[in-house]
C-alpha cells in the first residue's frame, strides 16, 4: 500500500484512478456464441457449457426435486445465518416500495405514478471456488417485493452438474421462479435470447468475470436491460484518531481479499492512525487463507494523509467509492457532506462485512467511480414507474390553450389539433 | 394504415414489431470525433460545428447578455404558456422527492437511503426545424428539483450562430446554469470528455437524430451514464364504443406526425370505431403542414380489432408502448391490468398532448419495447440513492454471528474477521 502525505489538489486526480485493467477483447467471443444461441437454442448453450465448464449436463433446468435436495444439504447453522439475512434485507427493501399519491397539478388535471414489478429477471450468480450465495438474497428479495412475476437464476454447474447447496437453499427461500445450471457467455445469451429451456428475460442482474461482463454488454443490443456497468470493488475508509487501527486493517483487507484488481483507500488526518493501520495490516494479512490475492491488491492501493477531515471527504466524493466507512468521532455529523458513494458505513462498529450479508442494504453497487452517476440495487431496479393522467373537461380547458401556443410554436400542428379539437366541442356544449 | 381483424395469439409478435430502421454504422464517424476532441478540445468541437452546422461560431458558450436578451424575444403569449407548463412539471415531479426514512433491521442495525443530485448533468437539445423548448423543461425542472449542481445545455445553433428564444426562455426560467451552441456529436463528445469551455458531466440526457444517439453510446465508454435507449415515438391508443373518433384520430396523427418512422397503433373491439378513425384520420391529415410525415408514419401504423378490451390490454401489455391512451368507458378501471407502459391517458379528454407539455408527467419516455424494462425520466433519473449505516455493538452482536458463518461458507476470510475482531473485544468488555 503506497502511503502519500499531504498531496496537493492537483494530484487528486491521480490518487483517484482505478487501477488499470487490460481488458480482453471479448466482443468477436461473445457475439459468436449469442449467434449459435439465436440459431441452435438449448445445443448452443450446452455445447459451451462443455467447453467452458468441461460439463455437459443432461438438462439445463433444474427439477424442483434436485433444488430441494440440493438445498437441504445446507448445514442447519448457515440456513439460520441466511434466514436472518433475509429478514433484514426484506425488511430494508420492503421500505422502498412507493406509496400512490395522485397529484392534481391544476384542478381537473390528476397525474400519478404507479409502480410495476418488471415482468422477468434474469439473475446471474458466478461460480468458481465460493459460492455466492449472499448475491442471491441481494437480488431475489428485492425483485420478489418489486412483483416480479419471473426471477430465473443461471449459475455454472460443477464438473458433477451439481449447484452449490447454498445457492439453491437462497433460491428456494427468496421465491426464485427456475433454477439453470448454466453460466458464462452462454448464461447471458440464454437470458438476453431465449431458447427452448430458458426464457428471454427483461433484465438481467448480477456480477460476473470478463466474459460475464462482456457478454451483460452484449445482451443490451438485443434489448435487455442490464443492472449496473461492471468493475472491480472497492473500499475507502475514513479514519480519525479515534479509529481503532485492527478493525480499519481488518476493513481493509476484506475487501482486498475480493480480487487481485481490488482497490482500497485509506484517508486520514493523523499520520499515526495510518501508521498504525498499515502494521495492522501486515500482520493480520499473513494469516488469510486468499493472502496472494489481498497482497496484490493492495499494491494497487493507497494510504493518504490529508489535512482535515473535510479534505478527506471532498477526496472521498472526487473518488466516488462503491463503499465507504467513515470512523471517526461522531461519524453521522459528516452523512450530509456525502455526495459520491455507493453504501456508507458510520461509526466504528459498522463494517462493510455487515453490509455485505446480513444488515439490509445491498450489497450490488457501482463501483469504478460510477456512484457518481448510478445507485446501487434496490427495489427500484426491479421495477417500472408507469406515469397516469386523468383529465376532465374543465382540465383541459385550463391547460388546452398553454398547449396549443406551445404546440403551435414547435411547428407541431397535429399535437395542436388533438388539443383544439376538444375544446371546440367544449365550447359549442 | 393496415387493418387487422382479429388476428390470432400467433400473430400478435409479429404486429408487436416496431419498424426497422435501417440505421448507418456511425460507430467509426462517433469514434472519429471524439478522439479529436480528447486531442484538440474546443478546436475539434469548433472544426466540426463548421462541418455539420455551417457556422464556425465565435464563441462555444452563450454569455448570460446573450440568453437574457435571447429569452426576451419569446412572445408574451408563449412565455406565459411555459409558465404554466412548468408549474404543473414541476408540482408533479417535486411528489417524487423520496423521504429520508430510517429502518432498524435488527435492534442497533439502523439503515437508510438518501438521495444526492447527479453534480453535472448535460441536456441536449436538438435544433432542426423545431425548437424543442418544451424538452428543456422536461429535463431541466426535474434535474433541478434533484439538487443538480450544474445543468449544461447544448443545442446547434442556426447559421447565424444564434439559438431559439423559446429555447433560451425555458432555459432562464429552469436554472440552466450554462448553455453553448454546440450540436450533434461534437456536443455529446464535448459533455462526455469535457473541454476547456464546456465542462464533462456524469450523465447526459436528451432526445436527436442518429447521429446524437450513436454518440451517446459512444459516451457510455467513457464513464457517462445516458438516459434512456432511444427509439422513434409511438403511441397505442384503446378505444371503445364511446371513444368519439375524430378524437381518436386526431390523437393518432399527434403521433404520426413525429417522424417518418414513428408507429400508431389503434386496437378497438368495435368495428365500427377503427372505420370511423380511419375515415377521420384521411379527413384531419390533409391539412397538416407535416401531412407527408404523417403518411410516411401511417404505412407502419396499424388499426387492430380484437374481441374485447381485456384482449385489448393483453395486447397492449406485450408491444409495451411509449404513450397508451385509454379512450374506453370507466377507463380509469382498467389502469391495474397495465403492466408495460410508458405514460398512461384515462378517458376521452386526456390527450397525449397534454403530457407532452402542460399536464405535469414527463415526455422523455421509453420507446421500442423498453417500457418492459425501463421508466421514463423523473427526478430519480437526476439523483443517486446512498445507503446508510449505522450498527451499534448491540447490533452487530445480534447479527455478527450470521455475518461470520456466511462469509465463511463463501471462503471469504477477511470479510469474517472484520467482524470477528470486533466481537471479540465486545466479548473481553
Amino acid at each position: 500500500m503506497k502511503t502519500c502525505i499531504n498531496p496537493t489538489p492537483q494530484q487528486w486526480a491521480a490518487l483517484c484512478q482505478r487501477p488499470q485493467i487490460a481488458a480482453e477483447n471479448l466482443e468477436e467471443l461473445t457475439r459468436q456464441v449469442f449467434t449459435e444461441i439465436q440459431r441452435n437454442g438449448d445445443v448452443a448453450v450446452a455445447k459451451y457449457t462443455g467447453i467452458f465448464d468441461g460439463i455437459v449436463p443432461n438438462s439445463l433446468a433444474l427439477t424442483a426435486a434436485e433444488i430441494a435436495a440440493g438445498a437441504q444439504r445446507t448445514p442447519a447453522e448457515l440456513q439460520a445465518a441466511i434466514q436472518l439475512a433475509k429478514a433484514n434485507i426484506e425488511k430494508f427493501h420492503t421500505a422502498q416500495i412507493e406509496q400512490k399519491q395522485i397529484i392534481e397539478t391544476t384542478p381537473g388535471v390528476a397525474c400519478w405514478r404507479e409502480s410495476r414489478g418488471i415482468e422477468r429477471v434474469g439473475i446471474y450468480i458466478p461460480g468458481g471456488s465460493a459460492p455466492l450465495f449472499s448475491t442471491v438474497l441481494m437480488l431475489a428479495i428485492p425483485a420478489q417485493i418489486a412483483g416480479c412475476k419471473e426471477i430465473i437464476l443461471c449459475t455454472p454447474p460443477d464438473k458433477q452438474g451439481n449447484i452449490n447447496p447454498a445457492i439453491l437453499y437462497a433460491a428456494q427461500l427468496t421465491g426464485i421462479t427456475a433454477v439453470y445450471r448454466v453460466g458464462g457467455i452462454q448464461a447471458i445469451g440464454a437470458l438476453a435470447i431465449g431458447t427452448q429451456s430458458i426464457p428471454k428475460v427483461d433484465k438481467i442482474f448480477g456480477p460476473g468475470n470478463q466474459y460475464v461482463t462482456a457478454a451483460k454488454q452484449t445482451a443490451l443490443n438485443y434489448g435487455v436491460a442490464i443492472d449496473l456497468p461492471a468493475g472491480p470493488s472497492e473500499l475507502l475508509v475514513i479514519a480519525d484518531d479515534t479509529a481503532n487501527p485492527e478493525y480499519v486493517a481488518a476493513d481493509l483487507l476484506s475487501q482486498a481479499e475480493h480480487g487481485p484488481d481490488s482497490q482500497v483507500i485509506l484517508l486520514s488526518n493523523s499520520e499515526v492512525i495510518v501508521a498504525n493501520t498499515l502494521k495492522a495490516i501486515d500482520k493480520q494479512v499473513k494469516a488469510l487463507p486468499r493472502k496472494e490475492i489481498a497482497l496484490k491488491a493492495l499494491q494497487n492501493s493507497k494510504a493518504i494523509v490529508l489535512g482535515t477531515l473535510a479534505e478527506c471527504l471532498d477526496f472521498s466524493n472526487a473518488y466516488a467509492p462503491e463503499h465507504l466507512i467513515l470512523n471517526c468521532r461522531d461519524a453521522e455529523k459528516y452523512g450530509d457532506k456525502i455526495t459520491n458513494a455507493g453504501s456508507v458505513f458510520l461509526g466504528n462498529y459498522s463494517c462493510e462485512s455487515a453490509g455485505d450479508y446480513a444488515s439490509g442494504t445491498n450489497h450490488t453497487l457501482p463501483t469504478n467511480g460510477y456512484a457518481r452517476s448510478y445507485s446501487g440495487v434496490s427495489v427500484d431496479s426491479f421495477i417500472k414507474k408507469i406515469t397516469f393522467q386523468k383529465i376532465s373537461k374543465e382540465g383541459l380547458q385550463a391547460i388546452g390553450p398553454a398547449i396549443e401556443a406551445m404546440a403551435a410554436a414547435e411547428q407541431l400542428q397535429a399535437h395542436k389539433n388533438a388539443v383544439s379539437i376538444r375544446l371546440k366541442d367544449l365550447k359549442n356544449v
